[in-house]
């Protein structure tokens, strides 16, 4: 936790993340990051090797390409990528989603490339 | 995780809750429960001892009532509540939430009364 217990609003939060694919961390739990993110265009293939990823689609819609099938969310939907699997996740248009997530997730996975952010608090 | 990676739809699994204050777990990662609850009148005080909670209100608006503090959110905003805070959630009117805490988390805390659940995934 951070600071006093108080209502934190995810439509300000979004307002403040100017680039997409930067998470931005809105709340800790039990050794878990919410963050708030914005896609859109193409992420890059990843793995985290030890952290399930949860997505939630706040506005918009975003696909999550597997190397088996590719998995279409739109607002409303969740999904969980389990730790160690390869993911790429995609926008057509600006979405908005909620991201859970161990404390320390980044958000390349194992790689370190020029998407690469160290997410802080928004 | 249980079952293959997959969209959950919130709406959905919303539409088989029948009972208020009786959360349902929709996800698993990292060894939290993402669950969905229908909040209507009043809960219990009560406290989780060794678990911090998330509160993601998704419609209406409810309130979490604390021993110094009262806590209004309404669609679209989220508080944590730290582990051994005494608080009480209410709602005037039928409220959606997605809850966020640790597996075996029981609803009503350190406390075993009427209102105790044993959450199941829907």
């Amino acid at each position: 936790m951070e600071g006093p217990i108080a209502a934190v609003s995810l439509d300000e939060k979004l307002e403040t993340i100017r680039e997409y694919w930067s998470p931005g961390i809105i709340g800790a739990l039990n050794g878990q990051h919410v963050k708030l993110a914005k896609f859109k265009g193409e992420f890059c293939w990843h793995e985290h090797a030890d952290q399930d990823e949860m997505f939630l689609v706040l506005k918009g819609s975003i696909r999550i390409r597997l190397l088996d099938a590719d998995l279409h969310l739109r607002e409303g939907q969740m999904a969980i990528i389990p730790r160690g699997t390869l993911h790429m996740p995609m926008a057509a248009e600006e979405a908005c989603v909620l991201l859970l997530e161990p404390e320390g997730t980044v958000n390349t996975g194992g790689e370190r490339n020029p998407l690469t952010r160290q997410p802080g608090w928004i």
